[in-house]
């Protein structure tokens, strides 16, 4: 996963040993090296032998040749080449690409290949043929609203690299935080961070590491709005009279710099060229969305400058601003890009349309001409199921009808994972393994859609990424942390087919700040619940041909979940964080109960008793209503059991 | 853990938000104040709060007060004060102490009384004076046999310090590799290591790292003896002929230093001035034990050598060895430590003996005089239960009877993490948790033996090492690599009750190299069988007074386990390298089944079937055989049990 363009199975295999002999031309670029040397770590992690590589030119019985043709750009961009061949017969692996990045990527498929049977650990033999549908393929993650240190950053750049990504969109500033260390303007991180910042060493360190994983890092410092961390040290910006605090809550706020004041598009001169000089990508993010326009309409100095430009809205006025803003991030060397909202009719047409709005925004703006990117549908902090995700396509909906010509101005897309409820500890379970599987729609061919077997290799792609973050690793501890000491498996029973509010249902459930814990039962539930799902798909094959193997295990799962809550509840009572999961335990009890006796009465096709079909309906009921900021997920199925039993 | 020598329960409780203010001198070490930002990190991570330290000086409304007297030793002794008291009120946290050692000891004691309850977050009332009961409390890492990689020698750091250990013991060469950069003889580390060596960098990092916890860290270079790497790249230090290569396998091997050649002092003389000046520490560690002399009595000029000195035999010609090392060491400023072996009449009285022999060979260094510290029966990769570790003490047998100034030089302990049948990813499950008991013994006051007691905080303890080390967390990926995809419940529940062969068995059973890959099911399991422990409680409980609930919940835990082949058995269909724990897991249900049989006869006073005996007898010893140098902890119980239903 990503599944290639084209690949075909071969005969026999290529055994891997701990010497691994990797042929590679002595002027090979350094990162080439890096990454063979980094194919051999992971697949000694992978397979637990000692895998140590060994390098020669032109070595006939290599268990590796490694050819590329042209030298890798000084800084990646969006025109790489990161096409690849891949060859595995028994007597060794030939990977062949353009350029240095097709190598790269040809590296993550061939150490999914690997296989440990009977016959020990080694690669069938196969020929793959492979190339990216969408040359911009990005996560982006926020660390304005949450601090997210470093090590954060690499490991999920690591991740990124498995699945073929090339873009991290770094959120570096929000009304919550601004995050980069600014030698020009110390005020900015000094006043506006909470000491939380990366370091300019640190931000070079993640360049560097991306760079060699074939990653380009683009910042976004969102302007005008969700500024005002900036406005605590630079209170001069804002539209509106300070003092500024750092923002401690979610939402949209009101503070937006002042488009009238030449002041600021000086200071915006010199922190562009700062920021432009320590971030090498091509382009450059200016974030541009969700101004409410509340201060620019209580500023008479602003108001006066709108009707001397001739200026009909806020509208035109942010779109001045983006103009402005756009001249000095072209004199800095760098192409803009921003959110839906900076498309206006004076926008030119080198500017990158970033849709969080869908694709019919997006196609208008190919329509007149700009470059796009979606992200709509890709939002990971909206909790929905993978298979929602996998079914948007950037090139979908209203960009289907453009013309090819259209067409190839869409670039690709971007997942977003928005911070205002994850942490360091909790971020990476909503990032993966679902991003995964929107990857593959970035990369692989648009045919590429049958969801069943998407979520066959999710579970295969998710354990390896296990090894890279920590989205599996982080549960036991917060299971442990909620059950204070006692037995976890009865709440990882409970919460394996619980799963959070949807969209924006969790901030409108309860009262969240920047510094509310996120360590609660909702925290520790995965966005999707597997368990749930594989219950679904057991309740429709039972319905539709009632395999004798499927009831069973169907009635295995009902008799596990209704006999929980009587494990639980003692580790309930010693422990006052799961307080709160108590009757989401109570309710899963009662519909195991209500989906046995559906399911016996669907396999021996009697009927229930009188009164059962409402009995069933009020347990139903009362299981579907969230609690905890939590849904049980088997409702639904355990319904249509109950439907089919009446 | 380990116990305070003192605390006291008071009334009341300390609530912790996410605002931790902290008094602190303006004028207090770096290394105080970067603890104190630690302590607020460790708590984030503890409780999933967002907490956020700040300072101030002489604040009455402290959350937390921090003093000390004096400040600490330039470089950390074992002279050092590590005493502290602390006293926590409703009003706020006081910490105080002698020296910043003391400092960052109490801080480790107030985060693990941080509970997290019904009433929210919050630190109970409480006094505690207390200091550690040995100044010298240590862990020895094996990095040659196995390499450790930084990450894995700065976690076990983070993991030592939340025991208030206070010696990292590093073994760094050995026949199967030497470890570290070496500017003067480069050849060492470049033909001696296979690439996989700690840069000086590196040590620095690891040494200022270990400092800020209040770690001295001391580097062991072991010679004459243990030293075939060293020969790869210098030939002409070794008795015997060249060429060498790297060693693969495990045991005691003949290459030796050569004692008898001035070349090879003046080369160690040049080695330890870069050592001594890269090591802080005060001691040197040499090593010296395991010479088994076959090169020396083949050598004819080593033979002539001796008999001109008039040495008696190849011990005081490895005490002639030893004394001009001794020199060595000396002029570069450092003390010698060696392990048994060194001690001869004519060593002088400042070298320290390590004991891997026992308390009888330390009571007579001590009774001659010398300061000792013992790791005999603290050998982690024995496998041996905690219980058992527990147990021993510096001072217990032949050291029990020593006088009182005598018992002043034994120092204290350090537990041994030899590395042959260890990696990065099992490394740490072999040290924690059992490492936290044996922390314990070195720190808390002597009549602290209750252990079940010690079991009781083991556990908690586990899981809050559980957040810096990897014991925990690196079981589940062994286990889906072991299942290859298939569910690993059955497999987990399986290994549950399975120990690796203790002691030198595991060697014997298997021809091993350093080659080997150790991602079998023996390496997954854990030394300590937890559930087999609280099975056997539960066994011995039902025998002793038969209360209805310990039968039913060992009946629960029987069932389990005579149900999990028939879950496990399609695992291993289709999963290769499970095939060999396929005898344990039909035994497992077997026994199992043994076992329920028993607990009714015992539980209903009955008589078993007649012929059941003998079959019980045939199922618990086909269990109890090692397969797999797996064992089965189970059968000892189920022993019990069935003996008793006879």
């Amino acid at each position: 996963m990503p599944l290639p363009a084209k690949a075909e199975l071969g005969q026999g295999r290529l055994t891997v040993d701990r010497r691994c002999v990797i042929s590679l031309d002595a002027s090979a670029e350094p990162r080439v090296r890096k990454a063979a040397i980094r194919f051999c770590e992971l697949l000694s992690r992978q397979t637990g032998m000692p895998i140590q590589p060994s390098f020669a030119t032109g070595a006939e019985r290599a268990f590796l040749q490694i050819q590329y043709g042209a030298p890798g750009e000084q800084v990646q961009s969006v025109k790489a080449n990161e096409s690849y061949t891949l060859e595995v017969t028994d007597a060794g692996a030939r990977l062949k690409a353009a350029e240095p990045l097709g190598v790269l990527r040809g590296l993550e498929t061939l150490l999914q290949l690997v296989q440990m049977d009977a016959g020990g650990t080694a690669i069938p033999a196969v020929r793959i043929d492979d190339r990216p549908r969408f040359p911009w393929r990005g996560l982006l993650i926020d660390a304005a609203r949450h601090w997210m240190p470093v090590e954060v950053i690499l490991r999920n750049l690591d991740a990124m690299a498995a699945v073929k990504l090339n873009v991290l969109h770094w959120h570096l500033s929000d009304d919550q935080g601004f995050r980069v260390e600014c030698r020009t303007f110390p005020n900015l991180h000094g006043m506006g961070s909470d000491g939380s910042y990366y370091t300019r060493e640190q931000i070079r360190e993640v360049l560097a590491y991306a760079r060699d994983l074939g990653i380009r890092v683009m910042p976004e410092f969102d302007m005008p709005g969700h500024t005002t961390a900036w406005f605590v040290g630079h209170p001069e910006l804002a539209s509106g009279p300070g003092p500024y605090q750092i923002e401690r809550k979610w939402g949209i706020f009101d503070p937006a710099m002042d488009p009238a004041r030449e002041a600021v598009y000086e200071f915006l001169d010199r922190f562009v060229a700062e920021m432009a000089a320590l971030f090498d990508d091509e382009y450059f993010h200016i974030g541009g969305d969700e101004v409410n326009g509340k201060q620019w309409n209580a500023n008479p100095a602003i108001q006066a400058f709108k009707r001397e430009k001739g200026m009909k809205n806020n509208h035109d006025l942010q779109a001045y601003f983006n103009q402005r803003l756009l001249k000095i991030v072209q004199k800095h060397g760098k192409k803009m890009i921003g959110w839906d909202e900076i498309l206006h009719p004076t926008l030119p047409k080198d500017s990158v349309i970033h849709s969080w709005r869908g694709q019919k925004s997006l196609a208008q703006a190919s329509g007149q001409g700009y470059l796009g990117i979606l992200s709509s549908g890709y939002y990971l902090d909206h909790m929905l199921p993978t298979s929602q995700h996998y079914a948007v396509d950037p090139l979908g909906k209203e960009c289907a009808d453009l013309s090819e010509e259209q067409k190839a101005r869409i670039m690709g897309g971007e997942a977003c994972m928005w911070a205002e409820f994850v942490t360091p500890e909790t971020i990476d379970s909503r990032i993966w393994p679902r991003m995964a599987a929107i990857a593959e729609r970035f990369w692989s061919p648009a045919n590429v859609v049958d969801v069943e077997d998407m979520y066959r290799r999710l579970d295969a792609a998710s354990i390896r990424l296990g090894r890279l973050v920590t989205h599996r690793s982080n549960l036991p501890p917060m299971l442990e942390r909620l059950a204070d000491g006692s037995e976890t498996e009865p709440l990882e029973t409970l919460l394996s087919v619980l799963e959070p509010l949807k969209y924006y249902d969790r901030p409108d459930a309860r009262e969240y700040t920047s510094f509310t814990p996120l360590n609660r039962a909702v925290d520790a539930a995965r966005p999707e619940s597997l368990t749930a799902r594989r219950f679904a798909n057991l309740v429709a094959s039972v319905l539709t041909d009632a395999s004798a193997a499927d009831a069973a295990q169907a009635r295995r799962l009902l008799s596990l979940w209704r006999d929980n809550h009587a494990l639980l509840k003692p580790v309930i009572a010693r422990a006052p964080m799961l307080k709160e999961v108590e009757g989401h335990s109570e309710n899963l009890a009662a519909l195991a109960e209500i989906g046995l006796e559906a399911l016996d009465c669907v396999v021996s096709k009697r009927s229930p008793a009188p009164g059962w079909p409402a009995r069933a309906k009020t347990v139903i009921e009362r299981a579907r209503k969230p609690q905890a900021e939590l849904l049980n997920m088997l409702a639904a199925p355990v319904q249509k059991l109950a439907a089919a039993a009446r």
